[in-house]
């Protein structure tokens, strides 16, 4: 058992350049055999599906994640779906972004190619795993995949299916790989010479775990301090319902809210109503003194307010949408943030001073999503502003590179003068 | 002196969402005052450009480095007529890449922005103090600059009547800073919270340095390891004089070449050529023993070929266009590589299966620099596959945020069912 990742993944580094070379028909062929394969072997996913939820059953693990390990027809039914839409999307790679005739003769195409080597280490969602190799097979890039260890069974079963009709049908051997040991996720983080890219989906601290153990890339989020800002001019039922669906709807969501500031000149109308709200919805409020002042919460200092991923917020009054907009850039996580105003001037300050990947109005937070925004699927979100920002699908997967075609063209006839650029758009 | 850069920079990610909302206009008038400041200060900036110069001259600099720390009437008329480019593009920030409804009256969009606050460390050329900072200007970046000290009496100067010249026209004070001394480059390496991105250029050990050093993304390249490979039906006077350029036009570039692979069919006619060419133009040749058995050249092994950026070049034979890109994918630096071929398939292939940000057919590797692919400027090249590759300009600076409006939406109301999703794209 002396086998590690890292012969796999050198292999993969080998295999990355014929897969992005693979066309958009040999992926689109390979997506319809998963589609065929997962189809005609339903009843050995859901078996092994079952032995996961069995386990999972006997170790008390919690309906609300028992419900996410589930894989039954419903959700093959979904994933399978998610491919066909796939499927008639257009190339991602291939595109060129960018002609120019640089002189006569001295041609310049910027294409867009596959990234690479991708790992992605997500939680456990046989969904997931599905969602991801196929996101990956389309955008034409290699993937080590590390699902959680409580669908082991499931992911097992999965993976083969899908590898196999993938290999089947044309894409180059090793392109998909499946770690199944947690150990093995030390072992990829040292791949930096392999590994362009890690996508690590999970809890805050694995994440920050992963960011502060690798040299490669990594794509993500760690913290989802969501706020929501209840303006001046704000319409009352919207700021209430969307408060109760932000913290309640999904608590568990890294897009969920965890902070509300509010307009201190409607502080006295609006904190009463809130409490009541919340109280209805079984939130906790915490607040500041000044919160503290005008309605019945624990009180905490602002620098105590966190991610509570629970059924708790807290509340601070803010003057304005300026002083919202800094407190959210300096103690929220760039992830999603919402304001709840009337005022058009407002909302538009709002979007533009908080540097968030969503900046919000008069909807819930809880809308950060790859598929809410029609990306058919993402493998992330990202709160990185380097490449791909927010819900990160097919796009967040490629890159490109400048083709540069000539005929005899050297830089010394550039620079005497004897020739020079006329740069010449070709489209 | 206790003032740290860590104080300011701080300051200078408060004011960075009111750089970024900069209206164009704003902006472009900086850049306008920036061009009448240069031009009215000249004397000034030539003055502090003599000391550097005669500092530099004491120290017995070399005359190719001289060269890049002079600062006179043509440098300056170049950068101001670069900066009057930038203003005439059009505004990078702002754009609106995707706008959707998802249902009635909730809208997404995807808006370009910039990414915030950017460390930069560059090498001692005046210009290109300039260059970054209009860069950095015209995109809504804040920026720290530190530049190399051999010109630190020229770049103090020009910093300052930059500075002012932006703050007058409008921008946040404290948008743009210098670092002067070479210890704040370790302090900004602590900055993660306030620096959104790092683009150091310079030595190789130094761009690996700060690689290691930071958790900050760093945009840039560290080795430039680029290849010719010359296919079986090549143009003689092509392969020749491409390679002789890609090494001698600038040799201490990291776009100049470093190995030479060739068709071991063409070896016997080619190779003694080759070393012909390469004696008049003064380049030593090194070779695997099977180059030595051919024409006379220092033998190493491929593990020794590296970046000489001298009149220094190794050779080794391949069999095809897949053993040139394996060898180019396994010891190249991803940077700029080329293939001198007649064959067009032979051409595709290389340029499918070599993974570099360049990859060129019957030209120089000297081509990949911003300029002469017509970006006006650029601030570095990247050999990473995230965010930006190759040459970076305007676009490499920006990033997106996506704006979601609504009114009164919440997810409960489609996680129920009770609405549902359109999806309806509005351009």
């Amino acid at each position: 058992m002396s086998k590690t990742i890292k012969e796999d993944v050198k292999k993969m580094k080998l295999a990355a350049p014929f897969m992005a070379a693979s066309s958009n028909d040999e992926r689109n062929g390979a997506l319809k055999a998963v589609v065929k394969a997962l189809n005609e072997n339903a009843a050995e996913i859901f078996a092994a599906n079952k032995k996961d939820m069995e386990f999972a059953e006997k170790n008390n693990i919690s309906s609300a994640v028992m419900k996410r390990l589930k894989f039954d027809e419903h959700k093959l039914a979904d994933v399978t779906a998610g491919i066909e839409q796939l499927v008639l999307l257009p190339d991602p790679i291939g595109k060129t972004t960018l002609a120019r005739e640089l002189d006569e003769g001295l041609t310049l195409r910027r294409v867009t190619c596959p990234i690479g080597v991708i790992g992605v280490i997500f939680e456990a969602r046989p969904d997931a795993l599905v969602q991801i190799s196929s996101l990956c097979i389309k955008s034409g890039n290699c993937a080590v995949l590390k699902g959680g260890k409580e669908t082991a069974n499931t992911n097992k079963v999965l993976f083969e299916l899908i590898y196999k009709a993938s290999v089947s049908a044309g894409l180059p051997e090793g392109f998909l790989l499946q770690a199944e040991q947690h150990s093995e996720i030390d072992e990829l983080l040292q791949c930096h010479e392999e590994v362009d890219l890690l996508i690590p989906r999970g809890s805050n601290s694995f994440v920050k775990y992963i960011m502060d153990n690798t040299k490669i890339p990594v794509m993500g989020h760690a913290d989802g301090i969501c706020h929501i800002y209840v303006d001046k001019e704000y319409n009352e039922n919207i700021a209430l319902d969307v408060i109760v669906d932000a913290k309640t709807q999904y608590t568990a969501a890294c897009n969920a809210v965890e902070t509300l500031l509010v307009n201190r000149s409607i502080a006295k109308e609006f904190l009463p109503k809130l409490k009541e709200k919340a109280d209805k919805a079984g939130i906790e409020l915490r607040g500041t003194a000044e919160v503290g002042d005008i309605i019945d919460v624990k009180v905490i200092d602002e620098s105590e307010f966190r991610e509570y991923l629970e059924l708790i917020a807290s509340v601070k009054l803010v003057d304005d949408v300026d002083e919202a907009a800094a407190h959210i850039n300096r103690y929220g996580s760039h992830h999603t943030d919402s304001i709840i105003t009337e005022n058009d001037c407002n909302a538009e300050r709002f979007m533009q001073l908080v540097d968030s990947a969503g900046v919000y109005r008069n909807c819930s937070t809880r809308f950060a999503d790859g598929f809410r925004y029609g990306f058919g699927a993402e493998v992330g979100i990202s709160t990185s502003k380097i490449h791909a920002r927010g819900p990160v699908g097919l796009e967040g997967l490629v890159t490109y590179k400048y083709k540069l075609t000539g005929n005899g063209h050297i830089v010394g006839d550039y620079a005497s003068g004897k020739r020079s650029f006329h740069f010449k758009d070709l489209f």
